[in-house]
């Protein structure tokens, strides 16, 4: 049976795993989960993930949820398959993967995440952006991206000279960053930059991307 | 040659992958970083962590960085050596390990980390602890608990019922955290008070305990 996804194609947790199903090329069936009829904290989808966040991947009997879990499961489990986004024949070059998958998700996504939803979650729930935070966040991005620019400068890529889940999961955020007039913070810094228009130029990713609309634009 | 752990014994980045190295029974040296002299903001220690944070391992020609990068690779490469932290002989079992790696990850040491800060860090820095902020913290937390407190209630473990990474991963923070007067939040669900004295007793994390002594306590 082919792998079901539960989520929303605008959602950024959602299109973390799409990407990665297509880098994979695994075929899926995307089950859609209405965010704002609240069905994510109905018991049906509790069931699931208790969390009440999507998304959620079923693979037969087995239920996993976390985004960042799925794609390393999925990566791991389809390692023959697509693209090698785990580098697992190389034990060094899988640590550095490592590195940098903890980067994203530990230095990179806090600031980046606040930001998104201060900008376009805040006001879809009736709430004011809050600019104290938005300023705060980007001064952490900022010094963050400087340690890119820099990494960027010596490797093609996050982890080395090659195309890994490490850059991939940056994708679903900047892509609505980069909708924000905060978009100077990549494009300022040439590297990054560069970085940037390259993992969104690949096939995998521009397929979800077109899924990607927020807020109706 | 040994692996060389840069850090500090009362560091919890440092003790979550010290515990892991016991529980893997690998041999390490652990080269102190004072941060009082701000030595992790030196260029020496810069060359091995760019952002300027303990720990770093050194793996003979491979430096690492990002305190749940080291374990992952620790657990990965002595897999055969010890506990086995990411249960690598069965793929649902590896899933689930995922898939609550991530919850601390991304649920858990959100909250728990903030409120050690502001506790602990913020006064040794000057500042006085914003109780807004561990009010807030404190909410969030006993939300991800509840959860705990369901899923401990069907299995021994976060993952199943077998200790593992995910496990390992919350004991540093938490053990600071037993040492406020939040500790209830634990204490006061049952399933997750044993939880916490199981996880609490492995040799492995005991002997790293002894160290652990934050403002002089
Ligand atoms: N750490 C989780 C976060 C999941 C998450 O925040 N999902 C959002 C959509 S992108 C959601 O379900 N939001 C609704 C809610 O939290 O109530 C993951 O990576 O899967
Ligand atoms: N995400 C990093 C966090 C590392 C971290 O916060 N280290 C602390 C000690 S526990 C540190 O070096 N603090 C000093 C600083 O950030 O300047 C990891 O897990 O390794």
């Amino acid at each position: 049976m082919a792998l079901k996804l539960y989520g929303a194609p605008m959602s950024t947790c959602t299109t973390r795993v799409m990407t990665c199903l297509h880098e994979k090329s695994v075929d899926f069936e995307l089950v859609p989960v209405n965010l704002f009829a609240a069905e994510h904290k109905q018991p049906a989808f509790l069931a699931k993930n208790p969390f009440g966040q999507i998304p959620a991947l079923e693979d037969n009997d087995l239920t996993l949820f976390e985004s960042r879990a799925i794609t390393s499961y999925v990566a791991e489990k389809f390692k023959e398959t697509g693209t090698d986004l785990l580098r697992h024949k190389d034990l060094k070059e899988a640590a550095l993967v490592k590195v940098w998958l903890e980067v994203e998700s530990q230095q990179f996504h806090p600031p980046m995440s606040s930001t998104v939803y201060q900008f376009f979650v805040a006001p879809i729930q009736g709430k004011t952006p809050d600019q104290a935070i938005i300023d705060a966040n980007l001064v952490k991005l900022g010094q963050v991206l400087d340690m890119y620019e820099t990494k960027l400068s010596s490797t093609k890529y996050l982890a080395g000279d090659f195309y890994s889940l490490a850059d991939l999961h940056h994708l679903s955020y900047t892509y609505y960053f980069m909708k924000t007039p905060f978009a100077s913070l990549i494009n300022e810094r040439p590297h990054v930059k560069a970085w940037w228009e390259d993992i969104t130029s690949r096939p995998a990713f521009k397929k979800v991307a077109e899924g990607m609309k927020f807020g109706g634009d």
